[in-house]
């Protein structure tokens, strides 16, 4: 009894102190978005000089053709080289694109629903379709699933990737056609799924011909700190005899202009030619002048490689700054714990169960607005209500340190309300 | 019996002297395309200072944006307005997207599928839909329609437009749910609607609520010799109640960059919310770098209109070559008759019925690549085998002279042929 009432005390104490930390940042009138992963200003005039690599006529021309003029769907044949190297797969099997790779990934999906993949019926005559969803994961994933009616399965994941047995398990449903993957600094747990996985993954055996591993790899060199490495899984997946399992995703977002880099997806043998007519009945082209423009600045992949770099040493500190700051005040709390990704762009956060809303509801009251909790699942819902995704690159480091304090504030008075204290 | 002899060698000494044209035009060696709407290079060359107009940090800054970073599934507000005032129509109802009109039409059309459009059911839950496709008409349009399972109804033009009696009659079934138009400079007849037809359109009363006019206004300020004037169709439907009719689509493409043009769609306040919110699960927002790049660059609708004029300038020579051909040498054939538009990119061309496919042949023999015959009606078949779309905007001026001439050889050989003589 005397022991709970000293404890009591003490986080009475603890609160107080709390409060009063809180109405001083709520006085400072801060106003900071970390919600989502938007490379900051120094990141964008890296690349400034992209604007202007193209000039005269002689500069458009590429692979005999006038990138200028209409034409090619699939993009620009040096465009599929360079992600083809980027990628490590065969340019033949590349689609180079506009500049947003979710919308290749939306695209894929409409597809699949109207007009069906892999020589199956379109989804749409299918009945319920199904689609795997690692969680923590991608907000936008989600989103494309739930406007499609595609039922999604949250899946658990661990240190290494998804847990293998489940999924297997889970692709013995026909209904099941899809998975979401970010496989390197995973959005938001910043893992990196291991080998083994990845060879699970590229031999499985579902039951759905026409299901499709979303493999999303927006972050494929995107380190910060140093380097994962991550097996390829096309080539694991030709071995396995599964050529046509997989949809491989990446763009060059961020590593030039966010709204203006250039996107591609790999396909299977089987699939690639499919969806070439599918496209060719959808558009006469992507912009190929974008494309171009990358191919003339950036030059080769280890030109892709220096400025991801580059990037990586601007937001680095940001992120050291963030851990740094959840080392000091939320270490020895065992409620709480916290990635230490390698690289990506974001730090996912687990608090007290039932006080993620609560948390981000009191950062957004002092000024520093964070992804909605819960958006790192399906249908907007952890069911535990733990799960915040922080977004670093942003503001400023200055700004992203007082932040990162305000969270963590928020974070224990949110545990405390909690405890009913 | 005697004249008809006349008649018959007349007809042989013409044939013999046709095929001796046709032969010598055979050693040539030719190697034309004439087969799409491609703007040639001294076109191109008119917009090369777009590829410079975007240089510093401050150059990309933007109602209060930085284009260069993700957001804004809609496009730039500048974007909009100026595709607004291009089209006399409101800004907030205009969807500023990527390089590619046909890709925003068949995006279009497959959200009607999936999610439906006015509040009724999706498309893929309504068993049969249908098209109104007003032939001759642009192929691009009918393969979408083919590749979507969409019935496509054939509807005759005449120089002032679709015949109206037909399109109210056809509209009162329920499982019609668009129509195609190219009102201004048809793709290929070259004509523009009278008044009186777009106030018909406008007015319309289909029996679907989710029955759309795709309203493709590709050529609106792309006249070659004088203009057309258009009756603005988005007001006409407001004034009829219609505010929701109508589904406008424009682009630069050729007025700057075919392949990395701005492509834009108009919808009625009620549905564009509706597809900006189906848009936003679909894309994180278009290449707003390349639309502020026509905003700098264009600067306002008198900047467009006056490149649209300087490519009509290129473009009239062509036009003038093929029309002096086709009279010099067709004139007085009645059963040839072709167009003479004011501007767009066709001339459309009858020849005698089911000779169109064997005139296209003839003309690939001796090197000069038509639009294939059928092309222009749903599903590839002119049940005529009569109408030949001719694109003179791409080979040089010397060059279109020649093919024209052949074409003409062509048209009269195949017409010989198919008299059995």
């Amino acid at each position: 009894m005397c022991c709970l009432e000293t404890t009591k005390a003490r986080l009475a104490a603890e609160k107080a102190s709390l409060e009063a930390r809180y109405a001083a940042f709520q006085t400072r009138g801060l106003s900071l978005n970390m919600a989502r992963g938007i490379p900051a200003k120094e990141q964008l005039d890296l690349s400034l000089d992209m604007l202007t690599c193209l000039q005269t006529v002689e500069d458009c021309q590429i692979d005999g053709i006038d990138a200028r003029n209409y034409g090619g769907v699939d993009g620009l044949p040096s465009a599929k080289k360079l992600f083809g190297e980027l990628l490590d797969v065969d340019p033949d099997c590349v689609i180079v694109g506009g500049n947003s790779s979710l919308n290749m990934m939306s695209d894929m999906i409409m597809r699949s629903k109207l007009f069906g993949i892999g020589g199956c019926k379109p989804w749409v005559e299918q009945g319920t379709v199904k689609f795997l969803c690692p969680v923590p994961g991608y907000d936008r994933h989600f989103l494309i699933c739930e406007q499609c009616g595609i039922e999604m399965i949250p899946l658990p994941v661990t240190s290494t990737g998804p847990d293998m047995d489940l999924v297997r398990e889970l692709v013995t449903d026909p209904a099941v056609k899809g998975m979401w993957c970010i496989p390197k600094y995973s959005n938001p747990s910043g893992i990196t799924y291991s080998d083994d996985t990845v060879r699970a993954l590229a031999s499985l055996k579902p039951a759905a011909p026409d299901f499709r591993i979303y493999w999303d790899n927006a972050y494929c060199i995107h380190d910060v700190f140093c380097e994962d490495k991550l097996l390829n899984i096309v080539t694991e997946a030709k071995k396995a005899g599964n050529e046509n399992l997989v949809f491989e995703f990446a763009s060059t977002s961020k590593l030039c202009f966010p709204g203006a880099g250039v996107a591609c997806m790999v396909a299977g043998k089987g699939d690639i030619d499919y969806i070439k007519k599918l496209i060719s009945a959808q558009t006469i082209g992507p912009d190929k002048m974008n494309q171009l423009r990358h191919i003339r600045y950036f030059k080769d992949v280890a030109g892709l490689r220096a400025r991801a770099a580059a990037h990586g040493k601007l937001i680095r500190p940001k992120f050291e700054a963030v851990l740094k700051t959840l080392d000091a005040e939320l270490s020895g709390l065992d409620f709480v714990d916290w990635s230490k990704p390698n690289g990506g762009y974001f730090i996912s956060l687990n608090v007290m169960e039932q006080t993620a809303k609560r948390t981000v509801e009191l950062a957004k009251n002092a000024g520093v607005t964070l992804t909605p909790a819960g958006a790192t699942w399906p249908y907007r819902k952890d069911p535990a209500d733990k799960n915040i995704r922080i977004a670093p690159s942003y503001p400023s480091l200055e700004s992203i340190t007082l932040a990162a304090e305000l969270l963590c504030v928020c974070v224990k008075l949110a545990a405390i309300e909690k405890l009913g204290l």
